[in-house]
């Protein structure tokens, strides 16, 4: 059997990036694998008719309370990016194109993205910024910038998160193992429950 | 220094009622206690201006799906109302009537009233159904079925929903401890820390 869970996650979620940083060590202590994803969450949010937690009165004060306190509870560094939410589709094209061709140097770059916007409050919404990190992961940047104004580069992307709609992703982050879904960086712990005991 | 948790809640929450099995326990441990605080969901998400999330499309098959997983995964017996979700107004105005002479009774008269609603499938929105909770909570259902149309016990409620919603409150579970908020069955976890550590 193919051990994977597939992780879908947008580069401006700050729960995605928490997730990002615990994903891999909970997976391989399970003999799992892990599929990075991104996705475009301003994109999804339109299907399913609701808008990012920060937007909601009351809600929106508590949840940007949370990110940083659930940030401490996993000891991740973060501070709240100055640009909040942004546009993350320059980044997730550069991701697939990196991944088609180095899996490695692909994680690689989705660390260092999350890990510029949530720690450096970096603008990856820049083209710019995009091709130095890619640069940073290894990749040919030149080449990068080359394809990634390419109607190839867009609809990989536009697949993409077309594929996760249809398999019921309606956030950031979400896993899927053998079909069993789990929204939410606070599923993790029932994640590794399902991965340890094949299901409850 | 007074050590108690707000516990707010809608007794047609499904993750609410989750909480209302695990509060009691994890407060104890840490020696505090639990003021347990209905309030009406409908009215908080007027103000916020969200929905309850099966209304939502994807989400709100996951969340179905995760009701009763998060349900076994914290061993907590479980069925998705037939009526759901359905009005609470009479079972939290009895709820604080009950409260106002005997403590303990009001949270007998809670367990007994989402535990109705969770595993028997009863109809908590009927008042026949509420007096009979009450009258197995301890409670004189003669007395309570005279009170509760009066416009003190509704004045009652809706104060509380005030308050609730001027703290904060803007889903249920809830949970407030020296103004520290914590939404969500989710977070007992990193609330039971909070207690430990007295904050991080």
């Amino acid at each position: 059997m193919d051990k994977h869970i597939d992780f879908y996650f947008d580069f401006s979620s700050p729960y995605g990036y928490l997730a990002s940083e615990l994903i891999d060590t909970l997976a391989s202590h399970h003999g799992y694998t892990v599929n990075w994803r991104p996705v475009l969450l301003g994109v999804i949010f339109k299907t399913v008719g609701n808008q990012t937690p920060i937007s909601y009165p009351l809600k929106g004060e508590y949840t940007q309370r949370d990110f940083a306190r659930s940030a401490r509870y996993y000891s991740v560094p973060y501070r709240m990016p100055s640009r909040f939410p942004l546009p993350t589709q320059v980044a997730a094209r550069a991701f697939y194109w990196l991944q088609d061709q180095n899996l490695e140097a692909a994680k690689t770059f989705a660390h260092l993205s999350f890990r510029a916007l949530f720690r450096e409050d970096a603008d990856i919404s820049d083209v710019k910024t995009v091709l130095a990190l890619a640069s940073a992961s290894g990749a040919d940047s030149d080449a990068l910038a080359a394809v990634l104004e390419t109607q190839e580069v867009k609809d990989r992307l536009r697949s993409e998160v077309e594929t996760a709609l249809a398999r019921g992703v309606f956030g950031s982050p979400f896993f899927i193992v053998n079909n069993e879904p789990f929204w939410g960086a606070d599923r993790l712990d029932q994640l590794s429950r399902w991965l340890e005991t094949g299901g409850y």
